[in-house]
């Protein structure tokens, strides 16, 4: 086991929640004299990198594994969602806004808020103990908060997070958080140029219900457009995961976060989400008006079901 | 589902800390609007009513199921040790001490943290969001972070729950605070006059492990006689318990809180405990030095060999 060191690191494909997060919550350690390191693994979202760059935010390791490492989970605590390695991690805490599956043998620090982003309770946390949050803090996660919540329109969001968020942009200096926001978001919500894989794989995550696995990514589209075009090649592209991954299920939620709803596509076994939602998908495909977020109107339906 | 009512409850055999964490947490919510009802499942052992007797505090409600209610579980969070219902009860949080076990199908409030006490985390909460804590509630919480950690000799004592108890003796007016422990300690820690069985039901918790399940009793002791007396009556309850439980094993550890060590009483497939601390078990017990918590000393030593 690596000594001293303690990793701050998120699950894998990671967002900008996961990053910012992890950034943020080695920030407020650091502060208790606690030598934490904020990690990452695998490539960033062109989001993220943006929102990285305006804020002038570069200090974190990107590591290959967690093997042997000391870490405190943020934004995920499914070892199924953690970055490789974490059978041989020590697991020392964990800040989440997620369901919980985990189990430990020992006691360990957790703190689960049903908020819309893990940067709302690391925020508040901060504000309560009155660390002083600066510019380039506050910047990062507001648009980690902004990025979660889909500009406050997914259905996971709170008072907290808008509250919150209101009081990050006056020490951001950002003076329209609407405009920021979709500023933000139009980095990441673009299909083009990216293959079907990268595009499946910018944020995907597998669930597991008993001995069943299923995979569920998600992007965010401004131009509906841009779905049409792609379907075709992204749905062989789910076909192709299902099977190497040996998956019971794998979707892809395109959510439009203009229009205010998500076109589900799906390959696999079709039957979890048809029961979850009582309807027939016929084709490859469903269009379902307001599903804006997977934790909360994906997920859970299909674990009531199954 | 009962409507509106949350209610905040401990795990069975309900001991100080779970009762008075309920009883403090439940009042932190009251004063946020939140309609919660500090609830108990089981009768109170005599060091529990002392603390309470003493402190004039008497609004709590016994409850027979927690079935169709909405809960908040405290000092526990596995549902093998909740009160009878939980699975058919709604849990909208957790705030523990304990090693986590727990799984989700939506987000919830999950406050865990590797103290001694759940009285130390609420007490904590408490004075940083700076609510008012009156003579009453600073001196169950006293109470609680005492019993638990057996008046600071626990292995799982924090330097934080010696700071928080000492702050509270302030406010509830207790000078000595050790002298006021003991006091409190010697109300349980009697067997004389209780049957095998109340004495190993008084504080005995089941352990899922895979497909393996196993029962410990803990109680304190203040005079190794009474241990030696009850051995063989207690001994005979726990091979009896053990079967009917349809257990691996059952446990009775006789904490001395004088000597700060334990004899553990063992009942069925003695191997685990044997493998655990690499010893051989002769007969039907076996002294432990320093061995002063199941979950810090004893159980997670069983979780690592199993």
């Amino acid at each position: 086991m690596e000594k001293d060191i303690i990793y701050v690191i998120g699950h894998k494909s990671p967002d900008t929640d996961t990053l910012c997060s992890a950034i943020a919550y080695a920030g407020l350690l650091k502060k208790k004299k606690i030598n934490a390191v904020p990690a990452v693994y695998g490539d960033l979202n062109p989001e993220t990198q943006y929102a990285l760059d305006l804020f002038k935010v570069k200090d974190f390791q990107k590591v290959k594994t967690v093997k042997n490492k000391t870490v405190i989970l943020v934004d995920h605590n499914e070892a199924s969602q953690s970055p490789e390695g974490i059978e041989e991690a020590k697991v020392i805490g964990i800040v989440d806004h997620h369901k919980i599956n985990f189990s430990s043998s020992d006691p360990i620090e957790i703190d689960v808020k049903p908020y819309g982003s893990t940067a709302t309770i690391i925020a508040e946390k901060m504000m309560t103990e009155q660390f002083k949050i600066n510019k380039q803090m506050a910047g990062i996660l507001l648009s980690a908060i902004l990025s979660d919540t889909i500009i406050f329109k997914s259905t996971t969001t709170t008072k907290t997070d808008i509250k919150i968020a209101k009081e990050l942009a006056k020490i951001a200096g950002v003076d329209n958080i609407k405009t920021f926001g979709i500023e933000l978001k139009k980095k990441k919500a673009s299909l083009s140029g990216l293959s079907a894989k990268k595009v499946i794989y910018s944020d995907f995550k597998i669930f597991e219900l008993a001995d069943k696995k299923f995979g569920i990514g998600q992007v965010e589209i401004v131009d509906p457009k841009e779905g049409k075009e792609k379907k075709a090649e992204l749905i062989a592209e789910l076909n192709k995961i299902n099977e190497e991954e040996g998956l019971t299920f794998t979707a892809l939620m395109l959510t439009d976060i203009m229009k205010e709803g998500s076109e589900v596509l799906i390959a696999g076994d079709k039957s979890y989400i048809e029961k979850a939602f009582k309807t027939k998908i016929e084709s490859d495909s469903l269009y379902f008006p307001g599903m804006m977020s997977r934790k909360k109107d994906l997920v859970p339906k299909i674990m009531e079901i199954a």
